[in-house]
């Protein structure tokens, strides 16, 4: 007999098939019927155990079940009776392979500490597994479109010897007789060299900010894919980052519809902001935050509330270019048009998600760079590898780092950055 | 005019378009006539300047050129007179976009130690290139093959509270109140709760030993991708291994022809591994060892030496099953017919590229396994979390971890590590 997954028993109907997983939940309709949600990871089903099909024997044993049971199950598949594209399991015997007492989760309301605490467990939840598969998706997505245009992956190391992005954020770790690594905060500065063996590159792997803050939209450990191009310039950037996120959302809506429905995430909104972006001006974005009534000042940066403030009358996500340089990194380029501003520009998502990219296109000036870098007392020698690329055949170039739990958040509407990444690491959270 | 990489020039013979890239070499052929070989990450092309074709001024433009200048080159693609496949690019003007003065690589014949210190310049080399394209094949290739046959990626930690094998081998992080973190050296714990989540899962990133080796197959930080699925059994998971690596074989041969000819890899070699892999039991592996002279004795684990003797006659890689409890990991199921052996394999690769993936059925016993725990005076406490994956709902399930650069190391037939990741991070070195 064939063992089969649940996502595939639609082509077995009114065939008697095996499947493997763990019991959902169950209920008893009468004394002669049962009903059992099965899971195993592909899907779920519902698997209806009638004793006089069954049998005496068999139907006793579907009554051993509990919670969180693994289980063998056979039966033959059937055609929901009244819900379209959906499927039952007419059981013909169930054998458990795994007893489960007591699972602690799912009989009542739990608290964010307790489900933390217990994440291992708490992944088997539905919601979960829906934000972990539309994770999957948009992981995969953004390798898609940027494996599809030309970009490279070019791992770009964790142990570094130096800060990205300021130190107080850093975590250090001893490294033999070399002193401190430092555990990288972003992989941008090293896809520049990568740029100049392969053109476009891209990392997409964990980094790291020791930040103090504890907020729903901060992890110590998150994932970001940064992205970084030879001979694209500022406005090309903005239209590749477009692209891409349009990309991400056509596939997520295309490829989880049964978990887009188990969030009751809004679809339409999705598809909505499948549309050409809008791109203001930081200038223009002070404009509209003090006619909202905001506080902020020319040069500050942006909080969540004035990132919601500039997007919600916007469906498609807004791009904010052109900051002041003292707002932005030493390493953006500056606007040829005022040397007070640099080309660089931040995606923000509509629906509050806020900000999903940062990018910009890179000073690829030697001596323009090497003079910032001075003013904000780099140790020049450790980056001359960084400044090289300006000096050996220097070419405009441009790049961008997407935040996936934060992309993820976004297309899975799901509020608390800690639902979508399997094991959140936070400043008071390392187990399990 | 149009801009095209080199790589699409072939779709435009016979036009004029632009390209842009850098200068790999160049050289005079009369006081008339200069080649140039442009490279641009896609690929390379001869162009070709002439004088009484450009005229004057701008075939003295040529002349201005240097080793890894990045320049804006106009021309006509045209078909190579002689070579097969191949294109040339009939110059008709060319710019310096920046120059590059006593480019230092190239020249002469350079060590180790140099060219590492300057990796950022070495990987613009083609040997470099083409690794670094066969790295990105692979990677992606393990990914497909994972994602057509219903893995989900479920990305495990980095920063763990505790080891998953010894505890001499690991970084230390400081972790803000909560004590020390360590950065992980494999997901596979954290992917077994994934399974009860999502059936079959996997992670793909950087993990770290502190090991103090010195030798052509070690890095401190290097890539992993942690394979669990559940209700697989040892033999499945031998053969899902097996289907993987010859998918990634076929891939590389497919996708990086140009890369594996610049590399002078034998593809028959590799093509002949792709056929039925074999399987010898641990037991068998050491009367192959003595009868070939090694003085390996029942119980000792493997050395490079070892596995290239267990290989040597082999075409296709090797498992090698059924290992001494003793020599593995607390972790794996015992054998039914010996409870003194795992159910666990090794993988070596022929061509004395020696062990690309470890793996094995884990021990799905609750009691068993936390009575081996206890033994290796493991903290249980600490270690709950994976316990309860017996605990609810217990299932057989397998798993394997390949190391992508010793995967690509064989594919790619590059004898040294350090050159098949961008910014290789060693014990002595951590820059750039």
């Amino acid at each position: 007999m064939k063992t089969v997954t649940i996502r595939n028993i639609k082509d077995y109907v009114g065939e008697t098939v095996k499947i493997k997983g763990w019991v959902r939940n169950y209920r008893k309709a009468s004394s002669k019927l049962r009903f059992i949600i099965l899971r195993d990871g592909s899907g779920e089903v519902q698997a209806v155990a009638f004793k006089p099909e069954m049998g005496q024997a068999k139907f006793e044993k579907t009554k051993q079940i509990s919670l969180e049971s693994s289980v063998e199950a056979v039966g033959k598949v059937s055609i929901h009776p009244k819900k379209e594209d959906v499927y039952e399991f007419q059981l013909i015997d169930l054998n458990i392979i795994g007893q489960s007492e007591d699972y602690p989760i799912g009989k009542k309301a739990h608290g964010a500490d307790f489900l933390l605490s217990n994440r291992h467990l708490w992944i088997r939840s539905r919601k979960q597994i829906a934000a972990l598969k539309i994770r999957h998706t948009v992981y995969f997505a953004i390798c898609e479109y940027l494996n599809e245009n030309g970009f490279y992956r070019f791992d770009s190391p964790i142990l570094t010897p130096n800060a990205c992005e300021g130190t107080t954020t850093l975590f250090e770790v001893p490294y033999f007789d070399l002193g401190s690594a430092f555990l990288s905060q972003s992989g941008q500065l090293y896809l520049e060299p990568g740029i100049t063996s392969l053109g476009r590159v891209y990392d997409f792997g964990p980094v790291f900010r020791a930040e103090k803050s504890k907020t729903r939209k901060h992890l110590t450990e998150f994932w970001m894919m940064d992205a970084e191009a030879a001979f694209v310039e500022h406005e090309e950037n903005m239209q590749i980052q477009q692209e891409l996120i349009r990309y991400v959302i056509r596939k997520v809506i295309a490829n989880n519809k049964t978990e887009l429905a188990e969030l009751k995430r809004d679809i339409e909104s999705l598809q909505k902001a499948d549309n050409e972006f809008k791109i203001i001006t930081y200038e223009q974005a002070i404009s509209i935050l003090q006619e909202k009534g905001s506080e902020i000042a020319y040069g500050d940066d942006f909080g969540a509330t004035q990132e919601e403030l500039l997007t919600e009358d916007s469906a498609v996500p807004v791009f904010v270019e052109k900051w002041p340089k003292e707002a932005k990194a030493f390493y953006m380029k500056r606007d040829p048009e005022n040397e007070n501003l640099v080309l660089g520009a931040d995606l923000l998502a509509p629906e509050r998600f806020g900000e999903i990219i940062g990018g910009s296109q890179r000073e690829d000036d030697y001596e323009l760079l090497k003079q910032r870098m001075q003013a904000e007392n780099m140790p020049i020698e450790d980056y001359q590898w960084y400044l090289d690329v300006r000096k050996y055949g220097s070419v405009p170039h441009s790049g961008f780092g997407i935040g996936l739990e934060r992309l993820v958040q976004w297309m899975s509407g799901i509020r608390h950055i800690r639902e979508v990444i399997p094991f959140p690491r936070m400043i008071n959270r390392i187990y399990p």
